[in-house]
This record gives structure tokens, C-alpha cells and sequence, in this order.
């Protein structure tokens, strides 16, 4: 198994009967079944050999190559992510307060978030709630009125994966304060303003760009078939085609659903349903059986949280917003799908217990 | 009240009625009343004016000088530092689990902590339980017995502020596992191994220096008088000789007690009573009462906490040590002193509740 991930004693707890490497993949040799790795201290090479191989690398966010955009925005995938975004905004908001200038003062407190997808919609539901609570409860000296958080969204829709209830969740943020650009590209970025495809220059202090995913390298240059999306393509065995010991999946294999044609969407609910098939696969090719199992999942449905309180859910063909679809949200997420916001508890919780394991439960209780 | 402290909310929490900002203190003009202070973002420099001024910039890591110490050590001030030092723990052991060169593994398992006061002690206890508990739990590759932790320290004794007890924290860190290396200072660092004033040269991954304290440069230029180890000399109602509206505190401050002709030891709680005379002598000032109170008091005491479930302290006269002093040492600090883990729970906690205000209870039961 293998993972750069910054917080890894937890992943490392999980092998207990595998060897466990922290690096980063550099290489994967399909032909001669060889991975090579290097480790972060020293960049020092490793080449492992292997029986089997299970390619788990996930995506990685999509610039569309625009290097001020990577330059200057904020992406969202990790907690770090969104530990360096909240130190961020907390220095604009000190700086806002302490600003009397008021074009400087009306670019401090614009925040663009760009992509209308699940990460960018449940970004900015947090940051304008986290934004206008903050700056109400601790910032005397900021307006609330020039609190700008505007989401740009390339497509007429926003949530385009749940039909209907995108409308509401579109209504939702509106209604929160939140400024929806639509059918709009981001263009260019410098420090002090963003520019989108209409022409219209946004001066602001913070970009948080969830406008795309891509897969790393190391995917693009398998020699194996790939989608057009660049994700390696596997069978309903969710094997490599022409490698019959190697496997993929999550965000970066193309998995076709064969009652539909169309690939199975890149979500957390299909990769630990993905990842249950592929363990079955390898333990049958080990012993022998010769009984491999067809990847086959319906869907439980997809949610998003949409500011405080709220939220919107297809649930097996039923749409519910508003608390419901929160409340679901929220026993649903923190049971089953690792989400930003679990990422973020389990982490803290993870943290404080490795630090700090004897008396963890003091936790909650030293205010 | 000036601040430059990353997790900066809390502050802001409690200026209820005062004007908050956060950042760097240029320079103070005992002269004009006025304080410079630039902003983080931008370093926008801003005068203010001021009737009263209490200055309380702490202290600040004295590397005596020694660039490659100061290049290559880890600091123990902030929960940065800690969050720092846990991360590069890992990444230590991550890499000695894939190491097979015994030179390189036995420089990767080696931690050296600088300094025989408090904050030495404690961190070196901290990271002795640390790596021995997750390497026995978690690395299968390392073997336990090639760890080595060392603590440098420059005089006979440890904690020499509470007398005998140092002896019985010297024993029990021994027993720990830990090395100490008495009568000695570190005179240079590299990026592989320290060297020691005796000619030992170790090889090291880790160097943590808690081997001196000294002051800001702003207090240094200060046009007042200074005590020999730099920190401003206040009378007894914590006043500047010849500025009786400029108070000082803490760390940055030098305040005799009248009834030894000693200064104050610079530790939180001191701080903590200096900053309520400070307080009432402004209030009392303000007023026009002419009332001023003299700053006296009787320390409660020093504690220690010297690894798992074991303390010195010296309360009011009694010697106190193992259990029942780290048990001691666990009720006290987490009721009322800053302390290292104290800050991290409680920065922690903050920071949960900051970015999710609504449901913090579950915050130890996500696992």
C-alpha cells in the first residue's frame, strides 16, 4: 500500500499484516511488474516487484494548464487544504478590519469560489457561512454588507448530478448571500482580482479553485488503454485489460456500468464498494478459485450540504431538501463517506489522539 | 492589544470593548506615545497613539548567535513548533521503517533535545513516549532498542529552580530511556549531526533547541532601563522608570521582588497575576484614585511533567513527585497555565468549534 498522505500513522494502523511505505509513486511498469517509489526524505528510489498490483492513485485538480490560477488559488482536496484556506480567510478578516481604504477593504472581503460541482457548491456554503458569522460575532469593524462570496459555475446549472434539486440549492445560496455566476468561465487570475470569459474583472483576496480534476502522471503514462478522460480503463473485473494482475480504481479508472454503457461517476461510495470487489478478486486468484466478481452498484444516491442547516439529496429516486436532506447529510456522511468536514473531525480526533492518547475523551471538556 | 499569533480568534474573543489588531509591534516611542506596527498581509505600517501602553511581547528563542543551530533546530514556543516537530517525528519514521543502511537508520532514529529547563524536559519526555509508543505499535521494521533520545543539558543539574526533585527527574528520565548529557552545550549544527563543546559529534535527524530564552528587539531599543539579560526594568507597580503610563509584563519585564532583591522568575503564573496589578493600577489611573498597587506574590510553585504519568513539583514547600505530581501537574495546568499541551487541546478544540460552531460534541466520538 502505498501513500504520500502528510497524516499517514492512521493509514499505517490499518496494515496491520502489509508493509506499509510512505512515498511517492514515480513510476509503474507494466510489463515487468515493478513500481518505483521514492521516499519524501531524500527523494532516495525504491523499486518494488509485485504479484498483483492495485492502483488506487486517485485525481488530482485540473488547472486546464493556467499557471497563474495554480499560482494563486486555493484547491480543495485535503485538510491542509482547507486548514490553509481558513488561515487565510481569518488574515483577510484582520486585515479588512484594520482597512480603511475602500476599494482595498471591498477586495478583502471578496471571496470567488469557482466550480458548480459537489466540492465547489459545499465550499462556499462553508465559507460564506464561516465569513459572515466570524466577521458579525468578532469584527466590529467590518460591514457585513460588503461581504462578497461569489461562485462562478461554467455551466447553466449548478449540482448538475442531481437534476431538479440543483434549482433549490441554486435558490439556497442565493438566498444565503451567496452571489452565483453562471454559465462562466474563469480565465486568469493575478494577486488582487480574478477575470472571467464575460470579460468582468473581480477584484478579490481569496480564490478557491474547484473547477476540475484531472489524474496524476503516473496514470497518464500506463500503457494501457485510457479513457478519454484519461483514466485507465478496467474490465467489469475492474482489472487492466492485458494485465490481468493489476487493478484500478476510484478516481482514476474508467469503470463502465454495463446497464447504462456510461462509466460508474468518480464518488467515495463507489470506491469502497470498488475496493471491496477488488479485495475479493485478489483472495480468489491467491487461493485459486477462479471465480472473479463483476463490479455491480446502484447508487444510494448523491448529497450536498448547502450552508447552514441545509442541504439537498437524491435518494434512490427521492428528492429531499432544506433540514431533512442536512440531517441526512450529516448521519450519512459521518457514517459511511469520507467527506471534507469528516476528513476534518477524524483528523483532529486522529491528531490529538497520537499526541495526546491517555486521555483523549478531556477533549471536548478544556474550553 | 497587539498580536501577531496565527489562531488569533480567541484573542479577538475576548476584546469584547477593546479595538484589536493583529500584528507586528515595529517599534515603541516611549518619548511620543506612539507604537508602529506593520500589518501581516501587506506590511502596511500604522502609528497609534496611546495614553496608556502595556507591553507584553514575551520572549523569544536566544540561539546564542549560532546560525546553523538556528537553521537547522526545531523551536518549542508555539503550537506551530509542536505540530511541526510531531510531523517531522513521522516522517522520521516513516523513512527509518524503509531504511536498510544501519549508519543512516541509526542517525534517522536519533533525537536530540537541548536544554535542562522546563520546556526541555517536557519535550524530551513528550518525545521519547511518542516514538517508543508508535514505533512498538506501528513500525514492525524498527527495532525499539536502536531508538536513542538525548537530552543536552548545561549544567550538573535538571530543573535546577526545584532543587532535589531535578535529581529524582533526572532518574526517571534515565529510566525512561532517555540519555542526558550534563555539563555540556551544543556548539554547532548541520543538517546530519551536532556537535557538542566536549568534541561528541552526533548523528541526528532531529535537533529540538529549548537551550535559551531572550527578548524582542523592540524591547532591546527601548529608551529605558534594561536588566542584564535584556527585559525592561519595571518598578513595583509595573511601571517604566520615567514613564508611569507604560506598564510591562511577562516575559519582556524585569521585576524585583522587594522581599529577596531577585526578579520575578518569568513564568506564566507570574504573568497571569502581574497582568490583573497591571489592570487595576490602569483602572485606578484612569479614575484619577492615585491608588497604585505593588505587584507581590508568592509563587505556588513549579511542576514538571517528565513522561507518562509521572511529575515533580515543589508546592509551597513540598517535594512531590511520580504520579501523584503528574497527576498534580495535570489538574493545575489544564485548569489555569498555558501550557504546551494545554495549548494544543485547547487550539485544537477552537479550532473545531470555529469551523464547525454547530455540533463540536462529536468531535471525540468520530473514529
Amino acid at each position: 500500500m502505498l501513500s504520500s498522505r502528510h497524516i499517514a500513522t492512521p493509514i499505517r494502523a490499518f496494515c496491520k499484516r502489509a508493509r506499509y511505505y510512505q512515498a511517492k509513486v514515480e513510476q509503474i511498469d507494466l510489463n515487468n511488474n515493478k513500481v518505483t517509489i521514492t521516499r519524501t526524505l531524500d527523494n532516495q528510489k525504491r523499486e518494488l516487484d509485485y504479484d498483483f498490483l492495485v492502483i488506487g492513485l486517485g485525481g488530482k485538480t485540473n488547472f486546464f494548464g493556467n499557471k497563474n490560477v495554480e499560482k494563486y488559488a486555493f484547491t480543495i482536496k485535503t485538510l491542509g487544504d482547507a486548514i490553509a484556506i481558513r488561515n487565510h480567510i481569518i488574515s483577510m478578516l484582520e486585515s479588512a478590519d484594520q482597512e480603511e481604504d475602500p476599494d482595498v477593504l471591498s477586495r478583502l472581503l471578496t471571496f470567488v469560489v469557482v466550480g458548480g460541482g459537489f466540492s465547489g457548491v459545499e465550499t462556499v456554503g462553508e465559507i460564506n457561512d464561516f465569513v459572515r458569522e466570524s466577521a458579525e460575532k468578532f469584527y466590529r469593524n467590518i460591514d457585513v454588507e460588503k461581504i462578497r462570496i461569489v461562485l462562478v459555475s461554467a455551466g447553466e446549472k449548478i449540482l448538475p448530478e442531481i437534476g431538479d434539486l440543483g434549482k433549490y440549492a441554486f435558490e439556497s445560496l442565493t438566498n444565503s448571500g451567496i452571489e452565483i455566476i453562471k454559465n462562466t468561465k474563469l480565465v486568469d487570475a493575478e494577486a488582487e482580482h480574478v477575470v472571467l470569459d464575460n470579460g468582468m474583472k473581480i477584484p478579490c483576496g481569496t480564490l478557491v479553485w474547484a473547477g476540475g480534476v484531472t489524474v496524476d502522471p503516473v496514470i497518464s503514462k500506463l500503457d494501457t488503454e485510457h479513457s478519454p478522460r484519461g483514466n485507465v480503463v478496467v474490465d467489469k473485473f475492474l482489472k487492466l485489460k492485458n494485465h490481468p494482475n493489476v487493478f484500478a480504481l476510484g478516481d482514476c479508472a474508467s469503470i463502465t456500468d454495463e446497464r447504462t454503457g456510461k462509466p460508474y461517476p468518480p464518488t467515495a461510495q463507489h470506491a469502497v464498494r470498488e475496493a471491496k470487489t477488488v479485495s475479493e478478486n485478489i483472495i480468489s486468484s491467491v487461493r485459486d478459485e477462479n471465480s472473479q466478481k463483476p463490479f455491480v452498484y446502484q447508487s444510494k444516491g448523491s448529497m450536498a450540504k448547502i450552508g447552514k442547516r441545509n442541504g439537498v439529496a437524491l435518494l434512490m429516486g427521492n428528492k429531499i431538501h432544506g433540514f431533512a436532506a442536512w440531517f441526512l447529510w450529516r448521519q450519512y456522511y459521518l457514517s459511511t463517506l469520507p467527506t471534507t468536514e469528516k476528513k476534518f473531525r477524524v483528523a483532529i480526533d486522529w491528531f490529538a489522539d497520537l499526541f495526546f492518547p491517555r486521555d483523549i475523551t478531556i477533549l471536548s471538556g478544556v474550553k
